[in-house]
């Protein structure tokens, strides 16, 4: 796991593949083949316009009386809501819910943290389509590196319902085996397993989360090397973030 | 991530650390200061005699009732039971369960695979105190290696509510700084953090997991090297797998 130093602020509008591949470089770090690029949730969200301004949410009575209840801000929970299609739970200052794209986490992955609230505070949205962000994005890094055999995963961090502290997840991807399917394999003594489904995807971006850390590390893009590619890799589009969110009608926790 | 190859299968009594530190040996790793084993629980389980033979167990009534539900072995059900404090959903083939331990997962971690079970059908439950087995392996590392500097995981495989595919987790550590608490914090524009706490046992285990497969593979010890010994590492003993389990008055899932 190699942890890209030297990322700025990234800012509306900035061309993250040049950024990162600019400061991989500045770091003596070139990507190779079978490398899986996991880059942080939030660059690729701030790069991509999906910071809002609290100042210019209205706030709906049905946000009102969830903030009432929960002790948030009425307008993150307006934009909470806006994110979601459904709240499974919510008390106080916390609120876990289904965002669109099927993810279920609290506050619709939105944050507040190692953001500029110097003009009025603010807020940061996922990604309007993380699996679309990967795919353009490796698209770009095979391009402007030549590197073709590589993956790239959109890391979030997620709390669980009985387990403390944040781990990351893969909330996106592009170029990654995101489930390893043994069902219907053998284990060692010949058994066959019945139920043997392994989330790749988001091993590796919790392993990243090693390097990455959360907070004040300022590393957002870990180069995750060695893995191997037969097992981790593919071309197939349809292999992506998506295929992570349970199906709703085999949700035993709603 | 380094993974342990040659290790037999193991089997009731066995002396896993010298199975481990030889095996090691034989392809040339050694133990360095700062290393992180992982160990798959289910090595630690059979060294420990957990393996339960199904032809022993009668059925109660109500395991009987619940294995009609959920279409599962009334002796695998009631091993269940017998494991569980709590029953938190069922389905056909699937029981969520509060583990004694506190640990809530699919069938209280019970598992029938790569055991062998050509005398008879037979599970294997967690190891009777994981933070223990953690604690004795470490003590026991530290004396036959020299090490003083290492901690160990015990990892399990674990499925998640709204997302598909296990991952890897923590049942049980020794030596690791388990959650690394950002709470009361700043982020880089100084703004405070209100809820940071981060799972650096779990996101160990689950980069193992990477390595050490879960069906065939037969790599059931993963060395994780080169991570911050200051950030993962502690002699506090009061750092282990237990500080994980969600308090049952924090559990909005029950």
């Amino acid at each position: 796991m190699i942890g890209i130093e030297g990322i700025p602020m990234i800012e509306e509008g900035d061309d993250l593949v040049s950024i990162i591949l600019n400061a991989a470089h500045e770091s003596e770090v070139e990507l190779l083949e079978g490398d899986i690029l996991c880059i942080a949730q939030k660059i690729i969200s701030k790069s991509e316009g999906m910071l809002r301004d609290l100042a210019s949410i209205n706030p709906s009575r049905e946000a009102t009386k969830l903030a009432e209840n929960t002790k948030k801000d009425p307008r993150m929970v307006q934009l909470i809501l806006d994110e979601s299609s459904e709240i499974l739970r919510s008390k106080e200052n916390v609120i876990i819910a289904r965002h669109k794209l099927g993810i279920v986490g609290a506050h619709a992955g939105i944050d507040q943290s190692n953001i500029d609230h110097r003009d009025g505070e603010k807020a940061l949205l996922l990604p309007k389509d993380p699996d679309l962000s990967a795919k353009k994005i490796r698209a770009e890094l095979q391009r402007k590196s030549g590197v073709a055999e590589i993956g790239v995963v959109v890391t979030d961090s997620h709390n669980r319902p009985w387990r403390m502290g944040t781990i990351g997840v893969a909330i996106g991807s592009s170029g990654v085996k995101v489930l390893d399917d043994r069902v219907g394999g053998a284990d060692i003594f010949d058994r066959k397993l019945n139920a043997t489904l392994i989330n790749n995807a988001d091993a590796v971006a919790n392993a990243a989360t090693l390097v990455m850390g959360e907070t004040i590390e300022q590393i957002p893009v870990v180069i995750v090397r060695g893995l191997n590619p037969e097992k981790m890799l593919t071309n197939d589009p349809g292999e992506n973030g998506t295929l992570i969110n349970r199906p709703l009608d085999q949700d035993m926790f709603r």
